[in-house]
């Protein structure tokens, strides 16, 4: 951590951050920049809380040196996280997973037809969601525990994996309790007490960045869950909030390769929100594996013009056939393949 | 609601899509633009799902003439609400409301110490967390209940309101029990989850804006306090996510004259986060209050220096009370004044 | 185009709307949405300048349903323009160009074995800047019409094509006089007096987005080329500002489909400036290439730590030998393929 | 300047770049963080170009510890720039200078009966354009030299300083020939070639920041100007692109005061384009006063349903009249006064 002093910071400035420095337990470096003087504080490794020394008369800025979360860092283990999974599939190595289904849960026909299409074009997991945060009171909340049940007949039926959303504590552990993977929405990101919940759950969880989120901010999140005891971490990026007059959202797509940098959790790309428009669907995804994705969660409906959610971003099945053998000649292009279900 | 159709939609298209909106149970109107028609969806209001429209064949785009939320909406409800607060205060009206205190309660002296400060200066309220969201995991998280206690005795003895945030559903009941206003911060504010539950918490509700969510998204929010029984909902500007290479917040000043068109509620300014830099907090604040807020929370503190959290956009008590000064003289400019207790 | 009307508006406010529509030369249809009423202007096409409509009392918002550009829109052109070069070689059709070269010309050597480099690595086209637009007045600017020579020097050795920057009206002779594609960079892309002067190059233009453009902006600047009368007009995505706290770019990947559904021109992807570092370069390169660019200017240079600009985003000559076979292979799984010199 | 090393950079890493850092002229010292050594660049002061060293291997990031620019900041120079302008009137010292007037300059009568209603409200100054930048090839792109002598005429017979728009290196001296100050728009501000003329011009430049430029990216720019030989700059905010499904632009209230507290040069706001609506006009000018700003920019027409460009943002003399009233009070709560004509 650097602390940049201010260019008209007195001597007495400069002792002060220094005294600041040694009683928080650390060492300190001077640095004799002009016009502006800098002290190091080093022996601090990415955990000091920069709010006492940000403070400090003549403080112009705090510039960390090294990252703010240790657990999910490459830096501290350079091996990228395996997560393993039942049936003997596991994210973040050579295979590439594909997740895909409906936005929602909405009744048993239409999960169980769904479910089929995805598995026979090659999906082995299944995203649907029964508890859907809305940004509107008024909109389709989920089926909730009732949509559990179906998901839960529907893994049975079909094999594929599950990955549903838990919006608060009460319904992670119902969720946790079906789901093979836990899904922390983008909305839920900074929800520090469901955070800590999740770490606690027993289960792989997925984690979306936040809608406006930095790789920070994601890493942050995902180290609350490291320190609650669980490993088991994926990331998922799902796009940003995009410009002014744009109906489009932002695919953060150097995202992928910036978090494999930073990071040895694997990440999966979402090119449903990521886009929010069924025909930008397909580039983002063929984009996202050809970054170098360890995966995608992607909505698909056997009737999108029905969906009571997100239905135009839902790609039709056929559609979703045709993608999946663009995206294993894209994966073998880089030297990867999509993961298949034993 | 207007559904755009594509330039190349068919005649099947347009009359799938009139259909489906009388199958919704509305009547249509077709509009004859060239290249592309539009059909407007009658009699829905504000509150119809656009899902299912979405995603038929040859839709391009939704666009909505009314508002997604009504109960918050100033076209509902020409007349502001005025939330009525203990000591005979009020949010909303002709008074401008100053809420100041520390980031979090440290300890006993430091949350005397700032509150007799602030109460001093003129402040109404007192503003400090107990329970602290923090980005890192290794950060100060507050002092939990023990904070609330703190803050149930310096309200005893200063007679200042007390402003101070839930993080979950638990500790809502508990903040709830204690502050006179329950804050969500910006990090919740679509935890719709903790949304519902204030909405049933009995107490005003102090709702800050998320860090890149746009005034929709925020009405939205307060709208689900609303529908769960709860009118006495307070707005906060907090800034919003800037620009890359900027190492300052962005504080959307247009928003508060903004959502004073858009909804009756009453809005606040938070120009600490909204600057994040102490000295850009006075400039901040007297332009909130030129711009209309109906009040400000302002982060002060006794000894910035040795702050556990925000102490670099604390103002000194001295600073904080030349504000008061320069905002009487403003807030007389636009005809209006601070509140002042009995 | 719509006239979305206050829901305070007057039936005095509707006639007036009504009577300016008529007094513009076109057609009015009233819209009985409540409770804000509507008036759909017809006739106009894309073509009508909103302000006076938006300018009356009782209007809250001008939608257009109809593109504000016309000459450079598929709805009015829907096969694809093909940009024919010297050499037998076109950008918007079924090959994918690879332009590659240094950021700057920066002498004779240096200039020659980074042409030669990429030529061998199956480039197609040299990029690199004799003029340089610098944010800071005290970087280098390039070496001016002396680069220009060096240039046409290298395109007969190597039969590489040449793309170059022009920065001004003046400047735009003399690199229409030697380079095969005028570049009109991301700062100029709203410098409307020269993209005139590229309407009368006589030369294909390279249009770069601008660093915060939305895609509207760009597609009605190059309108401006077009309007002169020069038809051969390529797009380019190049990223665009980011968040605060983010040290990269935001590369905007749905934008290169997002822009084919719009418009016929071409559009290329610039993964260098989307990224700012030369380790994220390659899976952008790869993605816009799944994506569906028509093709991808690249830096490198034969000795990145020696470049007087960009230095960090140049890939060395072997990472782009192995970047193009990935390539290939990535063409391949879409039916696609590189372009080769004859 | 400190050049941040990666985790595993080696130590002939930190070696190859002391010896960079010795090359080009500069001292080094090293300083020992852990996992990542950082290595502080002596005596450059803000001017060297990154770019070498950021692409030498095993280099993470380049981090600026001095400012990019020199002759615009206040720690070179501490005392205000106060720019003279004719008839005693100045802009940068205690008094606030309100510049009015339409957008365009459109007809005889329209000009001069708004430069009368400014005049008479209490404005020193009119702003409006000859040459106008506009998005759309298809807009009123303004009068040209005809505005130009119309605009002389206003300011022999009012007496108002004239403030207007070029648009290129040609039309700059024919601005500078009629206007008391040559405004740079915000589309411009990287126009290099421009800023450089306009650096001698003999005229003060009003140079507005671009739709999303870092305050560095505006310093920057105004440094070119002074390089060339023009101390006279005054900067203005005008508003950046603000976030997807906001009809708002976004006024960032902040560049204000940190602008001062970066530069010695004036700067002024645009409330008309920072919010883009009527109605919410007065309120930004009204905080822009009270956070600091040296003057405003304001947009009024004798009949905005009539004007041929940004009519919606335009305020009606009447408004104006009543804003300058209020603009007095909160101008003497903070210990200024608005400029008045002699």
């Amino acid at each position: 951590m650097l602390i940049l002093l201010r260019s008209d910071a007195s001597a007495a400035d400069r002792t002060r951050v220094a005294s600041a420095i040694e009683a928080m337990g650390f060492r300190f470096q001077m640095i004799d920049t002009a016009p502006r003087a800098a002290i190091a504080l080093l022996g601090g490794e990415g955990r000091v809380d920069p709010a006492r020394l940000a403070a400090l008369p003549g403080v112009e800025d705090i510039i960390p040196l090294s990252r703010p979360y240790r657990m999910v860092a490459r830096e501290w283990r350079p091996e990228p996280t395996i997560v393993a999974l039942p049936g003997g599939l596991a994210v973040g190595g050579r295979d590439i997973m594909v997740i895909a289904g409906p936005c929602s849960v909405e009744d048993e026909a239409q999960i169980r037809a769904t479910a089929r299409a995805v598995r026979d074009a090659g999906a082995v997991a299944l995203r649907a969601g029964a508890f859907k945060p809305r940004t509107s009171p008024y909109a389709f909340q989920g089926l909730g525990p009732e949509g559990l049940n179906l998901l839960r007949e529907v893994r049975d039926e079909t094999g594929l994996l599950i990955v549903t959303e838990a919006l608060d504590e009460a319904g992670l552990d119902q969720v946790a309790a079906v789901a093979d993977i836990v899904q922390i929405g983008a909305r839920n990101m900074q929800n520090y007490s469901l955070l800590k919940r999740a770490g606690r759950a027993g289960r792989p969880v997925l984690l979306k960045r936040g809608i406006s989120a930095t790789l920070n901010d994601l890493l942050l999140s995902a180290e609350y869950v490291l320190t609650e005891g669980n490993p088991d971490v994926i990331l998922c990026e799902r796009g940003i909030r995009g410009l002014d007059g744009s109906s489009r959202a932002f695919f953060d797509l150097n995202a992928i390769a910036a978090v494999k940098s930073l990071s040895h959790l694997p990440i999966l790309a979402d090119p449903s929100h990521a886009t929010g428009r069924r025909d930008l669907v397909p580039a983002a995804a063929r984009a996202a594996v050809a970054a170098g994705a360890d995966g995608l969660l992607i909505e698909v409906h056997v009737n999108p013009e029905a969906a009571l959610s997100d239905g135009a971003q839902s790609l039709y099945p056929e559609q979703f056939a045709v993608l999946m053998g663009e995206l294993r000649g894209i994966g073998a292009a880089i030297g990867r393949k999509l993961a298949e279900r034993r």
